[in-house]
């Protein structure tokens, strides 16, 4: 059985929780969280969880081997740290951090104590996209041409960080996961109507040396909820409509070719349209899972310090490229990310008795 | 009666010669275009029409007064010129030209002889975009914050210009209808991958002094059919969805208030949501009757000159952006266009008289 | 060429009109409507074509070969057998004629004189229904089990028959179409709120000795537009939703099984989801192309008076279950229709002639 | 704090005692179900309450005032009836029992033994249906003319009753809440694809002798689910989309009028559109609600025996018209049930003590 504490129980922190106590191999032990009124609404659903607004108690905690931060954007960072040096294993909201650096002195210093340092991208743990990955896996699509998303609702304006640390971040997370090649360059684009240097509404489009192109719009003050990624490849192509409520995956039989005529360069084909059947389990379920079984087995999780290294690394690329007033800015592609090398076989070990 | 010749029978002039058929007080009396096959069919339609492969026999026809262009955008220039010296009017296909300068030259050769130049820009007279333009003239919005539009499907890759002169062109006269403030400035990206340096998919940020913003996402190589403009004010938000086959038009009494407190800068309001009831006239049968009448009653059609150049100025100023790699093309917002001055009283008479 | 001459220019007209004269073997010469205004309407779009008050002289033109028939319902039998004594081919608007009587009578006659009488059930010449067919002729579904049709809108509420005659014929007809069982019984109820015992809602259930059941639902005063066709099989299931623009056919690989275990009866198999594609030709042009056709070559038309009596066998019970209060009313099964014994090989030759 | 156990953890279970467990004034203090796995998942989720495989540790506890019932329908009436005499207040979920008998039984006892005996008919406290109800009362609608049910899905074919005592017991609840009128007549058709002599497609048309129609269709065996509601009425029309995620409700400014013309008899009127904001709390926590403060203050909960019976009444009479192949059923409209009298100031006083 491994023990958790969860910091931070306020919009996504209560799914973790509810996630975590139905875990066959986990226990909640604590819930830290400023609020009193929150941490009262923890005790109604989970009397058997020890509420506190001290974070220490849950980081100080020797019974407790893993720490699930879901705070905002600019506490990760710290509050990480903190558990990492006291030698918990940790689970972080997405994004990792708000940097770069941040992000590579945590995996730094995981990696030099050998704990799991995970982040919660959640869509790499969702039915409808691993099961697009598989289908690109197989070629199916052909040559990726484009990656197109659309993410906007009226969501929690945050003033912490702009909408692409919000949202940006899902569709970049499920980008590197989908598509092998990384981009060159990007642009950068948005606007503030907040008055405090916020972004609101932004919008990123990723050049890549093949000629494919990627765009992200993102809007915290849409009227409607729009998330929608459109995949072309050179065979195939993929509409995945999040709100769709059971036919969220589509896969069209559908391109076009370049013919050499006078006139006419191209010619469509247009064909069936195939809605695969897919993993229905709550994806945070399976983050849940992925979590605990890292610590007990000793081994990465899926959603590792590399994911939330690569999707920082565009993150803030493309704040840099706003600030700029769209200026292109260049991604060398040879991330500064280092796999950690392996511990050896005594880590697994190790950790199977910690977690015991 | 007005007399009219159509020049292009392809993809779009079908349309036009049915609604100029059907008009009362226009007569279509000859239709030319290069394919024998394609004047075949015309001639099966609408065997009382003359057709002809020469397009001559179109312009130098002293019967007709007014010339419908529906050729490929690179032609446009080249027939509007030479039907405006012979004395026709012109209706022309959008967009008006593939340059500024090339428009500045029609609308200077038309108010010189005082004919009429009008651009299809079919958006200005469709009833749903008349009523979000009467919904935001009454002020229901408030002030505007962003005008976000989605345009892709599998369309007809061309081979004479970009997806912009095909699609933007469509948001870009309906936002220079909706919206009075004009941009100060773009950003846009682009692809092509059809090998020809036209690009099929396409992306424009304008930014504004307000602190307003638009952006447009366009593309002939989607699997799916999107239409769909946001447009976000201080007061309430539109919808504007054109594939949905009835409720187009949906506003969102919707906003959002910043508010000054320690940590959470915004509060929402979502209210209700209205579908306002339009007018569902073709809007090429408005199109064709403005074309008409300005002939008619010698005024300006409502789609001019002006409402052509306007256009085409940020479309020549995207695809600057896009060919030096997303560079801020500055928009001086002092339009070269000039109004053409009214030539008189006379001229509705002469213009009667040659109608009738 | 064949001439025909067209008898009712309201709702319908236009579109047969429009496709019989863009047909290559055929020249529209007459059309008669009792309302000079659409004859006007008629002679701006068609100026080439004669228009006039009384339908004699569509009947008694010598030089039309056949007759296409769209007036109100009740006029039908009237107007077509008028046609067929003076030796004209018939093609009527659904249904046929407004009893099992006078449709016998028509085809009767037509037997005799060996001419074709054709009846426009139109969703017989539709893509999406002859997929569907397809799929079901393969076995794809298994044993159908279920045909449920919602066929709603806001419709012109009829002064001379129900809304049973004017949509439900639809759904028969593709039920006569895509089923091969016969109904046993039906039970029929609806309700007049127009006061004069015209329903303009009704429903229908029809009994089947497999076990299978159709029911549909017609109302002539639903705020919402709904086309939609269930149809389960042991297999798999489609629904067919015809208001979608363009992923109309839907083929579910779902099923279910039934277990003999204590308390759990059945178990579900919920698998892909496949949309096929099928021919987009206009359905009306594919009859215009049938019943010219079949003049031409001398054959029954698909749409024959078969396919008009089976579905008005099904009507005029339905009308008797209604007037009975939705007592059941038992459909023998044993058609009273009998096949027209083909008249030889002569017939061809002759209508060969004639038609040229 | 009222002291609930809750009999039947299978499908809808976990759903109550989520909703009882978050309730202020409310514990759940034991959990009974016949399957031990179900009951380790509970303790697992719930580890502070007690579960037992034995209903008589729930039913027998003195400590517990509240009974919640949700267990098989044909087990509705004993365990009620069982609870009620050991003085216990009663939640069942819908229908209250599968027979008028037991319906009015069980609401004799709660009546003499002065307890609250509630039917979780969950629609009548839906945001939805509660605004809908609002915009008939105020009349907005005018007469209503005719409500039209289609609740179809891939649901669980049950052993114990039929589709209509599942599905349309639901549509029958809403009907009651929403229409004054009481039907007249019913004529119910229906099918078993089990072999078992359970209906799992049925549908319902009732009769009213103002000239209203009610008809419902209901599936246990259609690939897609649809859960849709459309009220007509003289002024305007509601279309109720239970499966949209946020726009549910659509108020239709469209009618038609009966115009004396000759061959037009109606003449429609299509409006705006207006879609309502309504309360979007969980239905459920409204129910769990009305039962504790129903207990607390000594009153009757809104969904109640009437509310019960009212529904149970004509699911018996459409029972009994399938079963005699669509004979129509008459409903007296004097229904056999009555109010249970106030049982004085005492039981207020008394109840808020039992619940103290």
């Amino acid at each position: 059985m491994v023990n958790i504490g969860v910091i931070g129980f306020g919009y996504w922190g209560p799914n973790l929780v509810r996630n975590f106590t139905h875990h066959p191999k986990c226990s909640v032990k604590r819930i830290a969280d400023q609020s009193e009124a929150r941490l009262a609404t923890a005790q109604k659903m989970y009397p058997f969880i020890q509420t506190t607004t001290d974070m220490y108690r849950v980081l100080d905690d020797p019974g407790i081997q893993g720490v699930v931060i879901a705070t905002p954007i600019n506490t990760h960072y710290r509050i990480a740290k903190e558990a990492l040096l006291r030698g918990k294993h940790v689970l972080v909201e997405k994004p990792l951090t708000n940097s770069r650096a941040h992000a590579l002195e945590l995996i730094k210093i995981a990696k030099e104590k050998d704990l799991r340092l995970m982040v919660d991208h959640i869509y790499l743990y969702n039915g409808a996209i691993r099961k697009i990955k598989e289908i690109i896996s197989k070629g199916e699509l052909g040559k990726i041409q484009y990656f197109d998303s659309i993410r906007v609702n009226l969501g929690l304006i945050q003033n912490d960080s702009n909408v692409l640390w919000d949202l940006a971040v899902h569709d970049l997370s499920i980008l590197n996961f989908l598509v092998e090649e990384k981009p060159s360059s990007l642009i950068a684009t948005g606007v503030s109507h907040t008055m405090n240097n916020i972004e609101n509404i932004a919008y990123i489009t990723l050049n890549y040396s093949s000629g494919m192109i990627t765009h992200i719009n993102c809007s915290w003050i849409s009227p409607v909820k729009i998330r929608m990624i459109l995949i072309g490849g050179t065979k195939k192509m993929i509409v995945y409509n999040d709100v769709e409520p059971t036919e969220k995956v589509k896969l069209y039989d559908t391109n076009y070719q370049i013919i050499e005529r006078e006139k006419t360069l191209v010619d469509y084909r247009i064909g069936d349209i195939y809605i695969p059947k897919f993993d229905q389990t709550e994806a945070l379920k399976n983050v849940a899972d992925d979590f605990i079984d890292s610590i007990i087995e000793g081994r990465e999780p899926f959603s590792n310090g590399k994911s939330a290294y690569d999707t920082i690394d565009i993150l803030e690329a493309a704040q840099e490229s706003i600030k700029k007033n769209g200026k292109e800015v260049f991604l060398d592609g040879n991330s500064q990310y280092r796999e950690p090398k392996a511990a050896g076989k005594e880590r697994k070990a190790r950790n199977k008795r910690s977690a015991a």
